[in-house]
């Protein structure tokens, strides 16, 4: 069948060609914009295989017979993988202020210590396992495509000779774009991301080498989100290639929406991370909702607030795209995940933040310096005044909305859609075996070299051999002079 | 007429607006590309109106009966600008070698200033008079269009309160790209063009800041051509966006051609602005060609050489794209002009350069980087033996065809043509008013904030308070300790 379409495919449009894709693991909000694209690279003909770790916790490989497997032995149980999430999102959201300085860092230390493990154990399910080794070469696959915030896709990439295309938003400080990309980042106009985590990255210089190697980075980003900066020409920005026009809502839920009237609704969720919030916190968002005309859907899967008004409807999943898109849709409250707030910018919806942990602070901060969010400090200190004055600001005050469509506009108004430009650059790749010609000269150099340190260094030896030179003649002839006039003095 | 295409083209294309394009004078090679780009919006439905200098001896406002033409007047005569185009070709081609240092450096600046009063009388003509520019402002203009190496159009922009977009190959040692256009160019990896010219520009702060201000900077350049580095998100590489398929050749040309056989032809020309070479060079050339089996055509408005072969034809004009996409094409014997460079590269054929002057150098070196031509040093010190040699080279040598079909490839497979491109970010300013969301903050820095050196003197201003009082403590400390096991050891 998928030859057939191929064949087809090849007659109508031409010698693009049809070829194998090696997908690396990865997972939630990650997995959404990948799999769009592998959707699509499989609408055009191409064959398109999933590395799985078995166990696996986070990929559901039912989910699309689409795709081939390739499962791979990880020595990680399911539960220690789910411990070290939940772990991970319990320190980032409830832990950080009741902790000191320095018990953070060991936290943080033991916390990385433990994705480290995780990383290596993918790496060595793969890399250990002659078999599968043998396998994936005789796949024969034209591109490697890989998130590089879950490691080792490199080496892979590397020991089976296939060029690599990397997908993500942006990385901890900017430090993989910068070091491994060499993506210019002048600190005093591009802000760095989560500052607090920099130093565990910088240590591992061969890693990024490694991960220098990719061919393309697809970016996670657009100029409607990120602020405008230098890129280079094999870094493309495809933020917001999820994002379509709504379709309809459920009967029941379209009906309660339309229930709202004039006043409209809110959509609020803060992610499927965080389904098991602490009581107290649930009864603030709760109460804080019930004070606004605005009907509310809530995705939220914990036990039911006992202050729940009667305009706030609970959900164990929302369509958010759908919602978003939808025209009674007044506001966004939203933890700040990147695709979420490529949605609510696709569709100009203003927002309201409460950033958890992660990048979502950064992405917030954005949002708000472009004047279409207001945003909470973070979940425990919110009151539900600031709440209600935030929801009423974004709501009422038309700012936001026009500051969110202009975001929108631009959103929409570019010369190629970005998920068409994602599979361009994957097909590119593929067709060209590589992308060389679009790699600086600047992975080549030494940083002192980046920074023609050695050339300011031979230009001062120059100038000082030329200087000393210069004072030692000088007090040569001076000295002369001084005796000569002594003599013709003693002479006289 | 217009109107009706307007119409049309919205009902058709949706909501795309039709409106006012305000052309900056230009001329030669620059011309052509605006030109094409112009032909293609009033396709679509806009108008341009074309300033055109009184008296002009560069454009010829009958070419096209398309656009609309504003006449402004300038106190320089026809015969002034021809004479200092002839005077710069010839200084630039045959004076350089016979002139020391500093006799270049004078008349190096005679021409610059001769060149600021011709771009200062464009801009008094067009200024100085109210009339016009009330009528310019009546005109109700959505963009002003121009090409940075005839300046002013900035600060009529700026008084006219209507967006600007550049578009260009690239300046002096990227001064302008680099110094108005905040554009990272790291002198490690990214080659500075024309070192020697650099000083004139950098005085002009003001004129930096002016041309700052422009919303899109279209590079006449892409990836086959520039190497790979840093650039930003309001620059555009658009470069060979006027080359096209080849047309069929007229009747007596291609029967010429066709007797080549299967040598093929090779194709000559080194420009417009060369004409009357002086008689040896025109001997040496054509004594060279004589030696090749190849047929040639030699574009060449000059006395017929003496030297002349059988086997070459000279012609006052050649139509240059539609030759070097002819099927009998072994290689392009070239000045190093971007335009035909392009077009080479757009054909996929290897090129001999004999650069004369200008960004020609340049040019030629990318592509000798690329191995896609040999370069000749300069037309004077070339021999027919040189001149031989580097045509068997790229004829023979099928490395040279290679490349050139390498960079062919990687011209012609990217997710938008490149004239599509130009367009769209042109509409994409009058649709939005201008592009302020790709503007980096780096337009807003001094130089010493760029580099966080406000920053850097900061911590160094707190590290020296810190170690000071540190120091004056442990002095303080210390002599205590002396005064009392001193006064302790005079008790004993």
């Amino acid at each position: 069948m998928r030859l057939i379409i191929c064949v087809v495919y090849l007659a109508v449009f031409g010698p693009a060609q049809c070829g194998n894709i090696l997908v690396w693991p990865t997972r939630g909000s990650h997995w959404i914009n990948l799999k769009i694209i592998l959707e699509t690279v499989i609408d055009k003909g191409h064959n398109v295989t999933v590395l799985v770790p078995n166990p696996s916790p986070f990929m559901d490989t039912k989910e699309s017979d689409r795709f081939s497997y390739q499962y791979f032995s990880v020595s990680m149980t399911t539960q220690d993988m789910q411990d070290f999430l939940n772990e991970l999102v319990h320190f980032s959201v409830y832990e950080t202020d009741q902790l000191n300085l320095l018990q953070i860092q060991i936290k943080f230390y033991e916390l990385a210590s433990k994705h480290q493990d995780m990383a290596l154990s993918y790496c060595d399910g793969i890399l250990q396992s002659p078999e599968l080794m043998d396998k994936l070469r005789d796949g024969k696959y034209d591109v490697v495509l890989s998130d590089p915030h879950f490691p080792c896709s490199d080496i892979v990439a590397e020991e089976l000779s296939v060029p690599l295309v990397y997908m993500f938003q942006f990385s901890i400080a900017h430090v993989l774009e910068r070091m491994c990309g060499q993506i210019p980042s002048p600190p005093s106009f591009v802000p760095a991301g989560m500052i607090k985590l920099t130093d565990k990255m910088r240590r591992h210089t061969s890693y990024c080498e490694m991960m220098g190697k990719a061919d393309i980075w697809l970016i996670r980003n657009y100029w409607d989100f990120e602020f405008p900066r230098p890129f280079l020409s094999n870094f493309k920005y495809v933020g917001g290639l999820h994002c379509t026009p709504a379709k309809p809502l459920p009967k029941d839920m379209e009906e309660f929406v339309q229930s709202s009237g004039d006043d409209g609704i809110v959509v609020f969720t803060l992610g499927s991370m965080i389904d098991k919030m602490p009581k107290e916190t649930s009864n603030m968002i709760a109460s804080a909702l019930a004070q606004i005309p605005q009907k509310v859907l809530w995705r939220y899967g914990g036990e039911k607030p006992d202050t729940l008004g009667e305009n706030t409807k609970t959900y164990k999943w929302i369509p958010q795209n759908d919602l978003l898109g939808h025209p009674k849709t007044r506001a966004f409250v939203t933890h700040g995940g990147i695709n979420g707030i490529h949605e609510a910018i696709y569709h100009g919806v203003p927002m309201v933040g409460i950033p958890l942990f992660g990048d979502q602070t950064d992405n917030l901060a954005h949002m708000k310096a472009k004047g279409a969010a207001v945003v909470m400090d973070n979940i425990k200190t919110t009151q539900p005044q600031d709440l209600v004055d935030g929801l009423n600001a974004v709501i009422n005050n038309p700012s936001y909305k026009e500051n969110a469509m202009r975001l929108s506009r631009i959103h929409h108004d570019r010369p190629v859609k970005p998920l068409d430009e994602a599979v361009f650059w994957i097909e590119f790749v593929m067709r060209n075996k590589g992308a060389k010609h679009l790699r600086v000269e600047a992975h080549n150099l030494t940083w002192y070299q980046y920074h023609c340190l050695d050339v300011f260094a031979f230009l001062i030896t120059i100038l000082t051999v030329v200087l000393y030179v210069f004072f030692k003649m000088c007090k040569f002839f001076i000295i002369r002079c001084c005796f000569r006039s002594k003599r013709k003095s003693k002479k006289e």
